[in-house]
Parts: structure tokens; sequence; C-alpha cells
């Protein structure tokens, strides 16, 4: 196996978050699951953007928030993902780029703009978001660059790249040359509907080996094995995945393999702002710590204190230097 | 006199800011007047864009800051300013209109594109402001409405707008029409250095009783009077204007009229995180008070709390009802 360039190559939908405050009576004014993320088209978007509060613009996308996580811990990393050549287009591009990640695929010059997601948050802090995929729909296989990904020693991939037509196929192309090549690639079931939407090529994903870690929160666990008893399901992806990371918000994380499940706890907030970004900062921080050569606990205590910091306040993206914070927590990376 | 339909009208350059937290030596090494803002051209606003890390985008311009400060206590408000019809123009229309505020300013259709601020945010909360004024160049006397200047009890209006080239000319047209309708009008000095560039034509704005109200703070103040002694400056501005309001940061604010001088205590803050509209949330306090017939003191209090809200956060509009914290403050508006 060759050195590696990057540490890790995540690839996914590239997306600016549009933040707004909000309260419950919108959400179901606006017919709203909350919590969950739901894909909207341009002339609903233009509604919704209508109907809600002042906003905040900050660069989002699930992948790239949790690149950035990786780049912010000092890790080498690079993302693949389409905007348009437009202005928030540019935006994406420089605030990963300024995030020190390398990010060369080529901004569509035509066709819709730059993907938005539409981030509603409630005053307990939970998120609900309506993702408009525009410019993000045109991820093709074209797009994967072979030498990156064959550089990189572990692929992360999201679970909402099954949602534009083409990206599947970028998807299984990037698995593909990352296998051929020795490396580690790692999944994100994403959201509970997007498991529903797409189960049993998820499953087939994981068991088939196309995918050697597998990253959920308890609701995609459970949507994933269609099964309300949390021991069943976890007990499934045990027997299904190499590698399982579970997520459970305050309650911490399952790390699982064949052999073994460790329970690790959550790192202490003071004030829950925005949820948003939980889980992508999670699992920058997972990741940073596999490519470093920690156990699975070291990796998921490193997930869960830069999953701390991104939950304190509005956005995705860390606001601190994410190396400086895990120092301080007596990480040595 | 006909009774007013808006409370407050604010006229201002348009504005989206770009805002990052940098260091000291960032601000060495591009050359930049912490705590000033500064005109930047369309090549230069790219380059500083490209060096600047990652950053958040949020709607600003200083009168419009204000007049969206004015909707959240639930005044009646409205503001003109020009942006392009591109995406960060949609942002800043949709931002101010989803604040409450009445704003039918045509954008252009063509020309260069909205004004951006990139505001650069050091760890001590000062701000650091490159403004490329953008579309924001096309303000045009064509775009006064008369009507809603008649319909405003008072006008409030910002010293940036000397800037751009033909928006004095807006600026004078307006103050003519309020006057003749009998209303006041209002003007922030906005920035030392923009003093500087206009200080004969700001002096003899006050000195003919073209505005009645000048806000301004201690820099403002120096530079308008070339003087480094606070008490000759002082005087020279209560002799000078039927009302002045000069804030001192952390020591609060000096109301001066020719008959007296009231000091005001600033609001406690708990962390001071971006100083970036400060001033601006200031006047919108005052100029509320003021408009619900408060007196001086009471209209400066408001603004002491109001500005104490925004310096603890980034970005220059408020995250929170500033009617409800007004009145967990004692006010009853």
């Amino acid at each position: 196996m060759a050195s590696a360039r990057f540490d890790v190559l995540g690839i996914g939908n590239a997306i600016v978050d549009v933040i707004a405050r909000t309260d419950d009576a919108f959400l179901a004014q606006q017919k709203m699951r909350k919590g969950t993320m739901q894909l909207i088209d341009e002339a609903r978007a233009a509604k919704l953007y209508d109907a809600m509060g002042p906003a905040v613009e900050v660069s989002g996308g699930s992948a790239a928030n949790t690149i950035v996580g990786v780049a912010s811990l000092g890790a080498r990393a690079a993302f693949i993902g389409k905007v348009k050549d437009d202005e928030l287009g540019r935006v994406f591009a420089h605030d990963i780029r300024a995030a020190g990640v390398a990010f060369a695929t080529p901004p569509a010059s035509a066709g819709p703009s730059t993907a938005c997601c539409y981030v509603l948050v409630t005053p307990d802090g939970e998120r609900t978001m309506n993702t408009y995929l525009g410019a993000a729909q045109d991820l093709h296989p074209n797009d994967i660059d072979a030498d990156a990904i064959t550089a990189a020693q572990i692929i992360y991939l999201e679970g909402y790249l099954w949602d534009p037509p083409r990206a599947k196929e970028a998807f299984l192309k990037a698995a593909k040359i990352a296998h051929a090549a020795e490396r580690d690639v790692a999944l994100t079931l994403s959201d509970a509907f997007c498991v529903d939407r797409y189960r049993l090529e998820f499953l087939e994903l994981i068991r088939a080996g196309t995918v050697d870690l597998v990253f959920a929160n308890e609701r995609e666990l459970h949507s994933l094995y269609e099964t309300a008893d949390f021991d069943t399901a976890l007990n499934a992806l045990r027997s299904d995945a190499r590698l399982g990371v579970v997520t459970r918000s305050e309650k911490g994380c399952l790390v699982v393999t064949r052999e073994q499940t460790q329970a690790i706890p959550a790192s202490p907030v003071e004030r829950l702002v925005d949820a948003t970004g939980a889980g992508d900062l999670f699992a920058a921080g997972f990741l940073t710590g596999l490519s470093r050569g920690t156990d699975y606990r070291t990796a998921a205590r490193l997930g869960a204190v830069v999953a701390a910091e991104v939950i304190q306040h509005l956005g995705a993206r860390p606001e601190t230097s994410l190396k400086a914070l895990a120092q301080d927590n007596g990480f040595d990376l």
C-alpha cells in the first residue's frame, strides 16, 4: 500500500446552509418533521425562504462538514462535491479551501444553482432541514479523481449521495478504487428517511463489504433494520458490518465489531444551541483518530469532544481550532 | 403634520457582511487599521477573500442594521438602499423583509454585484471592515420614495452615503422632503475615516440644520473637530447640533443639547464576542425611544440595552426579539 497523501477524503453533496431560528408552530404550519431532512424542489425552496425569518448563510453539507472538522483537527483532508459557478458556489469553495481542505471538483457552469439547505433551529436546539439539491444533482462519476482516492487513507461517503441521480455511481466508483488501493471506505447513513428510501441498497453495501465502517444514529439504525428494538438492530449491525459506530446524542456512542461492543460517553455541553453537525463532527473526530492509529475508544472520545463544540453555536462548521481543543482535552494528535 | 406610517425610515448602503475570525498578525500582514472601515475595489475584494479564513454571511449595512433593530423593538420601520438582483441581493432583501422592515428599492439588474463587507473579528471582539460597495454605488435620487419619507416620523441616514457618487444627492433630497413634512432627520457619522473624507460637508449638514440629531462615537467626534481634547470636541458639537449623542463603548454615552449634557452608563456585557453593530443597534434603541416619545435618558438606556445584545454574538443583526429583551429590562414599548 502506497503512503497516503490525505488522511481522509470525503464525497458528499456540496451545500450552503441557510440557518434561521424558528418555533415549533412554524414547523407544524409548514408540515415539517422535526429533526429530519427532507428534499425540496426549487419552487418549494422559494416559498419556504419567503416564509422563514432572517437567516445566516454558512457552508454546510454533511460529509463536507466532517472533512472540514478533519482538517481543523490537523489531519490532511480532501473533498469531492458539486457546486455551480455562482455566488454561493464560490462561498462554499472559499470556505472549504480556507479551512485547509483540498477541493478540486470543477463547478458546473450551467444548470441549477448551488445547493441550499434551509435549516430551521427551534429553541430546544433541534434542527429541521429542507434541502434543495440544485447543482449537487450533477455530481458524476467523472468527478471522481482516482489519484486523490488512491492517495487517501480513508474514503468517507454520505448516504445522501443516493439522492442525486448519478452520485451513486460516483460513490461506487470511488469505493472500488479505494479498495483496489487497500484503503478503507466509511459510510454515514445520513438520515432515517434517507435510510427508508434506500434501505436495501445500504444493507447490500454493508453486507458485501463495499463499506468497511458504518456511522449511524439510533433513528437511522432502527430504520435500517425496521425494528423498534434497539438491541435487535445493534446485533444485526454487528453481524453485518466490519465496524459500526452508533451515536446516541447525550447518551454517547457505541462502537461495535463482531467481537465486542464498547460504550463511550458524550462530552459535557454547557448549552445546546444548534444540533446541526453533531453527527458530522463526531465522524470527523472518529476518522481522524483512526487515521492516526488510535484505538476505537480513543477515536470515539475524540469524536465526542468535537461534536460537543459544534452544537454549542449556530452552524455545522467548527468556530475554533479543533486541534487546539483536542490538545486541551489531552489528545496527542 | 400628518400621522406617520413609519416610526423610522433608514437610508444606507445595502451590504452583506462576510464575517471571519482572524488574529492581529493577519490585520498587520494585510495592512489594515484595526477597528476602522476601509473601501476596497473588486480586485482587492477578491484577493482579500482568497486570503481570509472560512466565513459566515449575514446581512449588514450600518443603517440597515439599525432599521432591523427598530423593527425588532416593535416599531414600524422602512429602508431604502441598493442591491443587485443576484444571490446576495436576494439574501439582503429576504433578511430585511423577514425582520419586518418595508423595503421596496428596486434592485439593479445590471452593473456590479451586491455590496459585501469583509469583516475581520479579532479575539478581543474588535472588528475591522473592508467594504466593496458594488451595487450600493448605484443608489440614486430617483430611489428616494417621497411618500415613504413623508410618512416616516424620523429619517435616519448614514455618513457612509457620502462614498457612493450619487447617494449624497439622494440623502439631501430625502432630508429636504422630510423637513418639508415636519419630520426629524438623524445622521450617524459612521466612521472616523469617513468623517476625515467629508468633514466640511458633515459640519455644514449639522450647522445648517439639514440634520437635527447626530450620532458619533468618540473617534468620529475627535475627527470631526480635529482635536485630541474630548471636552473641546463635545462643546463644539453642543453648539453646532440641536441634539448630539456620543457613544463611548463600555463608558456608556453622552446626550448633549445646548442646555445640558446627560451621561448614561453602558449595559453590562458577559462576553464581548464581536463589536460589529454596537453603534448601529444603539441608534436603533435611541431612535425607537424617541419615536415613542420617551425622554433622551430613557432612549439612551434602551440603546445601551440593545447594543449589549448585538456585541455578544457574531454579526450585527439581533439574534433575539429586541422587544422582549426591552420588556425584560423594564421598558414599556
